[in-house]
């Protein structure tokens, strides 16, 4: 494709390259007749600044870099990731940035890429999203000089710049909204527990548990469908089975109540089930689902503008994004007489 | 970040640049010690071949683009998505290239990042998925010299290459399942009618409705479990109500299963459903829903690797990639007595 120029735009219009210049730059100089009919030219050309060439001199790259360490399959079933993407591109497409998204089989994959990225100056900087208990992207970034923001509890990032939403707060609520129904026996299907999100909605869990005096226990999966299912079906066989049920997502709080109605049973009359995350598929089940609620969208957004405003030289610092919110529907009750 | 150069790596393994440029490009000319010296020492110092360089001079971004004209919303709700950009990813990651990801509120943003991307050459050519009847979007790339693959039927591709699943013979098959099944009142609930493929399928539902003798009904939506689900609850309280209902994606089906257990009614006692897609989320519901079904993730690989071909100077072709396979499950039953 060849580049539209000033000099042929100067030329259609019929006016002088200066003009052209002044036109396009909004700067003083020429009339509002000849502005109007240098911009209309320059639209008919599809003429757009030329920003590569800014680009080499100002030396950054205009993307923000996203690994997601998932198999296609599981960011398939899980509508998390489509929102927190969305949230950063409503803040990204505002500034004219780009994300680059790389989708990778594990974490070496992931640090692989960070390399890669950092020496091919391909990304400014980076979201890093699902930490883990002692992570070994933190010491690359750093060594890499790689400005980065995680999306992480500051437990886990290690005085790295991090946005987090407080799962503590939300696992106490969650418990204390079962307990309130008078639910003595509580389980919670987990996912893997080398995610930080997970270890500490794992130890939020267990001493609120010891405070309400409830019988709680846990399955750990992960994150899937299927093993959600699995789990549900597991705790609801077995003897003394719980009334209430707290999922860490809500495609296995879905996937949970099927297998409710498959054994027979009912939501809320024979259990309690509570989701985590809620997307609109709490909403479109029968019985809708309670969940702990965030805004996952605005979640990507807030992530993106403290990356954007690390680059700009604020100073590190961990951001609390917000406290989750119960929201209680349809599947919450009294345990069954 | 300091760049690590060829003479830091042959300080530290004390051997010549030379040496150090032979054993990082594989060529002969070092022993293997020689050369088992440096790529440690390469590796140690976190080294990666300086692609920006070569980019330079080969005038390639090793970027694909994608555009999502879609709400952040909508992308979070609908599963295809997340599974198709995973698609993608899968055939990029082999080949070290970027995907350059962008959600725009509509065509004409999505017109603006095609015309930006170009000019500053960020990529070297895109994936156009959601193609409308007529797309504006299609003399555009043209014009731009865009290379682009569409994710579409060739009736909507106007000669543009592309990769397409047959929806008329997936029509087919739905309405040729329902009807053997003995249902005479069929209804749709149906995207909306300027998307390419959802016209394709009102054409392909309206001539075999009238080949079976159908009585055959469409309501068009926005895709959106809100509207499927307002749709299903107008459709069975009409009179003379369908016993049949295809939906054209997976959220507003499960969304549809919602509503009927609502009314109190159960499939596919008293209604038989159908879904689109076949994600998940069709197998974790009760009763697990009946779809048309197509590899996502297997569509969004297929695509990239066409237009990679196509970089590579293969003659721009319209490409079937598949016909939706019917897989029925528990929500297909006869009509009610």
């Amino acid at each position: 494709m060849p580049r539209v120029t000033i000099k042929e735009i100067a030329r259609r219009a019929g006016v002088s390259q200066g003009a052209v210049s002044y036109a396009l730059n909004n700067q003083p100089g020429v009339s509002e007749a000849t502005r109007a009919r240098v911009l209309k030219v320059a639209e008919e050309l599809e003429w757009v600044p030329n920003r590569a060439a800014r680009q080499l001199s100002a030396a950054r790259s205009e993307t923000f870099g996203l690994v997601l360490a998932r198999t296609a399959e599981t960011l398939t079933e899980e509508p998390f990731y489509m929102g927190f993407v969305g949230g950063v591109e409503s803040v990204l497409s505002q500034k004219s940035y780009a994300l680059a998204l790389q989708v990778v089989a594990d974490l070496d994959e992931e640090l692989a890429t960070y390399r890669k990225w950092s020496a091919e100056r391909r990304v400014d900087g980076v979201i890093v999203v699902d930490l883990r208990v002692a992570d070994p992207r933190i010491p690359l970034l750093r060594k890499l000089g790689l400005p980065a923001v995680l999306v992480a509890d500051p437990e886990l990032s290690d005085g790295m710049p991090c946005v987090w939403t407080d799962g503590t707060a939300a696992m106490n609520a969650a418990l204390d909204h079962v307990a309130s129904l008078g639910h003595r026996v509580v389980a919670r299907v987990a996912g893997p527990p080398e995610y930080g999100d997970v270890w500490i909605r794992d130890r939020a869990y267990a001493t609120a548990g010891r405070r309400l005096g409830l019988d709680v226990r846990v399955v750990h999966t992960d994150f899937s469908a299927d093993e959600g299912a699995a789990a549900t079906r597991d705790l609801l066989a077995a003897a003394n089975r719980p009334t209430a049920i707290i999922y860490d997502n809500d495609l296995m709080a879905v996937a949970g109540l099927a297998v409710v109605h498959g054994l027979g049973s009912r939501s809320p009359e024979d259990v309690t089930l509570v989701a985590w995350d809620d997307s609109t598929l709490c909403r479109i089940t029968h019985p809708r689902l309670t969940a702990m609620s965030h805004n996952i969208i605005g979640y990507g957004a807030e992530v993106t503008n403290r990356l954007l405003d690390l680059l700009n030289g604020a100073r590190p610092q961990a951001h609390l994004y917000s406290t989750p919110l119960l929201i209680v529907r349809d599947s919450s009750g009294p345990p069954p007489v």
